[in-house]
């Protein structure tokens, strides 16, 4: 049960539905998932996490898929339920196979167990590292 | 100020050595970098973590610069002061730019914010990401 | 499943039941919640936290709602779903609505973003901060 | 030292100088601290994360200071150096006392515990948190 | 419902069956639980975390009692539900008492607790600690 | 800089010198570390955090040492500098080698990268686990 009613298309004020329908249009779908709903119990921030989300994950300098399996890489490091499944589904409809899911979580895996190694030992950083 | 002694090249064993060769080898590159210095106080964990470095960030599914990336991104998450610097180096010496590590960051930091926000408001999962 | 048995009120030690008496005279309620009778298991444990959340909890420098609104953002944060929905709900008891709630939760998100780019860029902590 | 340049206000693009400027001018301060000269070098996040600061951080249901305690203990939770002093010094800045501070790091750390006594013991959310 | 295929021992290949076979041998057990068969669809990582569980999990300077607890200390840290329900089994197979059980987690919650009291008051480490 | 003065034993009210005294004699030193020093600045929380050090630490279903690596293997998950040279230093005062330094960090690691793994493919529990 979500802490905050999820709001409907068919209950959302005229500015929330401005909001889902640029959501649906830009990924072309016809549904609105659960996060976007819980959000739009304010819809000011609704628009806010919209408006970052379309411009981070656009393309750039970094293509989308890899923005997306970033984004799969840190809801695994935080243990986000809800997000990693969302995550996984929209970097799948972008390309990733099993095979790229499994090397991902591997990466993952292996960075959090090097991050407690380095932090756990205090290994002085480098000089080559640092100029 | 390292929790255990750094074990400089002159004063590896054998083994430690061994290890030590390869990582040289295997990334061209003439020097040893600290965390190796402190894992060699346990020369069979050395071992098992090169390898497991050497496996997991090799060229597969995905490509060795997107792996590194998302290290650079797990370390900034869980704020490994030694990894962020020594991944970034890593990644940079593979081709990544100012431009790219400021993406990179910027969807590291928005997926923490909305994991945040799932896990806050604890939005339930939608149907259509399981199935 | 919890881990350990849930030590019911009628199942009770008269050192258990003293704990849950408190408890509930302070809270005016009628019932324990589950978290309690899971730190049953050990007396002692049972009485060392519910000591500690009654003096940190209790009114102060702060008063009990920010603190209570405080214990959700840090719960959100960890990803802690029986803490997230227990202090909400406390949370709403003192007088937090649904716009409260939505704004503390931009911030706590907000708070993990900024968070990381600023561990990821490794900003230096500006002399002016530190004096 | 910082992964990328500190870009400082004399050296900065017009698009960055008037994020510098509105920074200074919402704050009442004449200097830029560190995090925004590190996110210059991407003028669009720079102008992206200073107006979601802006946004989240301003009065609403929140008043500022309770917002700005909420900053500090996030970040305290997550171990960002930089971040717990720069907001240390913002929330003193508004009003928060070493009392004040000292109950809200009580909080964040009372928090921190139970949240993994909660996930420990795997504590089942009672049904009267959920209706 | 999990993000991968999981490999069920009859449908595994030779690779995964090997694999299989010795986690059931090492470990006196005839089942294989999720985790492993989720692993299972990379084979080459199936088989690196299970060396790698096996080498670190062996008797050394540590037993492997205390390694399980610390496991699942470790694993309430992070919030990792299937991880603690595994190894806090895991642990009881080797020994752990529900007095046990307690103890560690009221350890694991007071460092999470003291933690976030050092880092967030910034406490410089004594010159004492680092010689 | 610490965020708070630093309380000295000379400058100390009659309450927290009781409480510096007691630590002192409790551990068999003849000086104060500085985390004490700090939560001075609230002597209700001196206190109450040492009391809750002293209740938990103290021998009992697991052994002082065992706490200590906990403590250690917790603060190095969390990435907390002060925490983990003071438990390591206090580990090594009750018997902690280099060698089971280096095996604690190597289960805490790999505990970190199987709760990714576990977390990132949402693998189910298995219902051997939870009866």
């Amino acid at each position: 049960m979500s802490l905050v009613t999820l709001i409907e298309y068919a209950d959302a004020s005229a500015e929330v539905k401005a909001v889902y329908d640029d959501i649906m249009r830009t990924r072309g779908v016809d549904w609105i998932n659960n996060f976007w709903k819980a959000l739009a119990n304010d819809p000011a921030q609704l628009r806010r996490i919209w408006d970052n989300v379309k411009q981070v994950m656009a393309p750039g300098a970094l293509d989308p898929l890899v923005k997306e399996m970033v984004y799969v890489a840190v809801s695994a490091t935080n243990g986000c339920e809800y997000c990693t499944y969302s995550h996984t589904a929209a970097a799948r409809k972008k390309g990733m196979t099993d095979a790229m899911l499994m090397e991902l979580l591997a990466v993952a895996g292996l960075a959090n167990e090097t991050n407690r190694l380095a932090n756990g030992l205090r290994v002085p950083v480098d000089r080559q590292f640092i100029s």
